[in-house]
Formats: structure tokens, sequence, C-alpha cells
């Protein structure tokens, strides 16, 4: 069994949040289990996009109430650890699937490069180190590539 | 849906695994999901149990690897947290059963209390203060009594 | 340099404070340095304590605002990991002092044992199983006599 | 008591170690507490600046050892939460200095901005989105330029 983290902001636009839905439906279509932080915006709408195929989602909650689930999240697995909990995310994962995002997404992609974790970006952060492009975050083209990627680099 | 945690070592005489058997087999056959720190021993007792009888499994790991769980575990949680993932069990859990156990298994009985969530005892820690029996752990006389003490206990 | 840990609840009657804070000034007067959990009962006599002898005194707050810390507190260490924090407590220092105590107390005194480090109390938790008392918190007569005990039993 | 946390790698250049002591030395300078992961590279020489200007360090350790600690660390906490540990050393900082550094750089200096502390960095990451330069990350041209800035933006 292959687990796939979906990570992003907990609000989005719509635009972001149609992305993401398809990140999740190709999740569960290829049969892997989706990961996140279990809360709103891409969270949610991964979340959502996963179990309209029928797939299975764990969120790993920052807070102590399983109610801040969204409530597309099938294993709601409640941290109290705040921010902190997004090491698990990346470690309980596979591989990583970053929609668009903000510090939070930013601090999950560098825990996931440290943790040898391949991360496959849409609209995400791009980075650089002096003046240079720092090729670490693999960009796709759509959600089914990116899920593509992220589940073919994992079985490296 | 209930979410019921088992405590106990990670390494346990045989009857010891089979009361954690029972007890696994009952929150399943009662459609709980159980909840338990995923390694060997009670834990892997339960999860065996619970999965003979068609239930689900979340096992939050205390390492870095998925592969510290044990072969009953469905969903594995990887933290890398060490001890401190005690506490993300029991808050992810509405109550907790605690088969036996050592030390690990009294910090999880005085987290559960902390956080407020019923602990029942098979054969577990007795607490006392000044002498006096501290009555919190409610003492069961069999892994189904168990079970159903706690899921009644966790619905108050 | 020695790190004691004190151990006991956030809240406490007068007796209970007077014990801790004579738990702090001997640990200072040893010259060791205080670790707690940062907030107020015991933990803040026991800083006061320590601060009236020049003792050093470093609290490990559960929270995300430095401000949570008592007065006494000389580095206040910002987890935002809620009772999670108490592991670090338990690991940062090389022996345990237990003054009363509640659940969270109770917890600390389960890692501690399960990490190895020696635990002496003053009037907290006795430990039975199986209607045996299980020996392994050191109970001290008095302050002065804990302290030493808790210095003396890291050493070895 | 200002705050100020150095982030950079666990092993690093020489010129880059020269540029983290000078930081390290600022820091203690002004008179602020030097906060970081504890370990090498970047951690170690900036605690080793602190130190030459009579300065205080607090290392927050990933592992579960206190020989971890680099031998400029006054106070070493060792929380055994591996990765998850970079949160503490954001929380416990009121600003953040981000010297070089690599992927778990990145994962704090995404922590610092989700909690709100300013982070001020010498030849540390980029980040755009969209090809567009996001400017959270203020550009020092000097260790005493990163340091000024840093405690001038805390105070805001």
């Amino acid at each position: 069994m292959m687990f796939v983290a979906v990570i992003g902001s907990a609000s989005c636009r719509e635009e972001v949040a149609a992305l993401a839905r398809e990140v999740g439906q190709e999740i569960a279509r290829r049969g892997a289990v989706l990961v996140c932080g279990g809360r709103g915006g891409v969270m949610e709408a991964a979340c959502q996009g996963a179990k309209a195929m029928g797939g299975i989602t764990v969120g790993i909650l920052p807070g102590t109430e399983r109610r801040e689930a969204n409530p597309y999240v099938d294993v709601p697995i409640v941290t109290g650890l705040g921010e902190a909990r997004n090491a698990i995310v990346v470690h309980t994962a596979d591989a990583v699937v970053a929609v668009s995002g903000g510090y939070g997404t930013l601090s999950e992609i560098g825990l996931a490069l440290k943790m040898g974790r391949p991360v496959v970006g849409l609209g995400t952060w791009e980075l650089r180190q002096g003046g240079q492009l720092v090729d670490v975050v693999v960009q796709a083209d759509s959600p089914a590539h990116a899920v593509e990627l992220a589940m073919a680099l994992a079985r490296v």
C-alpha cells in the first residue's frame, strides 16, 4: 500500500481547490491512501476528491479536537502538536504532492526534502539559492501528472 | 465512529497477549476503530484480534520507519517522536483500555486521565496517593467487559 | 553540570508549594540546573526556591506563548506541543523529583521510568500491580533528602 | 530578554561557519540569548561566537542524548522529536537569522514565517511563487546587519 501526502493551504481559491480535488481523485484511482493535515482548503478538496473515487483518507490534525477534521477524513489523528505535526504528515507518506501553498506548505516541502521523500509541485514554491534555481521540487503539468510522478518517484 | 485505544507493553507473556487479542476482537465486533502504538506485544495481539473480526486498526509509531508496524496495522502513522507519540495515541481515542503494561503504559494512563479520556484496566496499574487507592482506572473482569465499559464511558 | 527536573501540579496547596520551594533551593544549592514544565503551582514554587539561591531554571512550556512561563523561569522553551512536552522535561533531566502531583505528573513518572531516569517522590503517586507495591519511585523524607537521593542516583 | 535563533546546516564550509560565528558574537554583544538546534556546523559556529562574547546559548536537540550538543551549548534541551523539534526552535525565538542552509533550514524558515517570526537571511534560500520573488526573508549584507535587523524587526 502506498501513502501519498497532499500539502497546501487551509484556505484557497476555487481554482486551487479544483486542482487539489483532482489530485485526490487520482491518488484514490491509483489505489494509494491519501495523507494530509486534515483541515480545510487544499486538504479538504483533496480528501473530497479521494472519497468521490472510493479512496481512503488520513488527516493528521494540529489541534486537540477531532472535530477540526474536514468531513472527508476517514481516519482523524489528533496530535495536539500544532505545526510540529507537519513532520508526521511527511514521515507517514511515501511521496508528497504540493498544491500551491503558503508558509506551512513551505515547511513541509523542506521536511520532505530533508527526509528524502520526493516532492512534486503544482504551482507551488520555487526554491533558489545564490540566484540559482534548486531543482528539487519536480514541477508537474497537471494533477494526473503530479500523482503519476509522485508515485513513480516513491518507488525509486 | 468511535476510536478505542489499546495500550500495553511491546512484549508480553502469551496469557496477556490472549487478553489483548480478545480486547481487539471485541472492539471490532462493536464497530469501533482500534488505535494503538503500532508495535509488538499487547499492541500486535490487539490488532490481530481486531483484524480477525474485520475491524480497522491504526498504529501510531514512535520511530521513523513504517516497517516498525506490526503486520496487523492497517494505517501506520509514522511520527518520529519517540515516547512523545503516546500523547497522540490518547488524543486520538475516545476511550482507553490498558492491558497489563509497563512504564510506557503508565505514562499513557496519566495522559488519558489528564485529557479526560476514560481508562479501563485489565490487570494493569493501580494508583494510590497517601496510602489511598485513587479509583480512576476502572478495573474490568474480562476483555468483553473492558470494551463494553470503555465504550459506554466514552459516550458520557 | 547536572539537570534535575521537578514535576508536580500547576496548582497546589501552600504546604505542597513550601515543599517544592525547598526542593528548588536544594537543587540550586548543590549547583544543578532546575528543569520543569515552566508553569504555576509546584513548578513556580520550585523555580522561586532555585532563584532565591542564585540557581538557573529552565521551563519547558506546553503552549505557544512565552508569557505562560512563571516569573522565576530563566530559560523559557516554547514547545507548542501540549502534554507531549512532558517527554522533553524528562529527556532533558538526569533525575526527577516528583512533589505530590496529579495525572500529568503521573505521566511524567511513567516516562521517566521508561527512559531510565531515577524518580524520587515527596508525597506523590504509589504504584501497584496485582496488589503488589512496585517500588520504583524512591520515597524521600524531606526536600533535602529528595534532592540528595535524586542527584546520587543520577550518578549511578 | 530577547531570544534570537540561528538556523543553518549541521555541516558547512569554513566561510559559512565564519559568518555564523560573527552572527553569534553579535547576538551576545547585543545581550540576546542565542537559540539553535544545538548541533554542529552553523549551529556550533554561532554558539562558539556567542560564548566568545560571554553570551548564553540554548540548543534544542533532535535526539535523545545530551552529548549530541556541540561544546558551546549552555542549556541543552533533549527533545527526542527528530525534525519536529524545528518547531520548538522557532517558537522559542523572537526572530530568526538563517545562515546559508539546507532543507532543514528551509523547513524552519517556513515555520518561522507561518508563526510570524521575522526571518533575516545571509546567503540563504530565496523563495518564489509563479516566477515572482516572494520577499519575506529579509536579505542582510553582513552578520552585524543581520542581527541588527532581526532584533529591530522582533520589536515591531
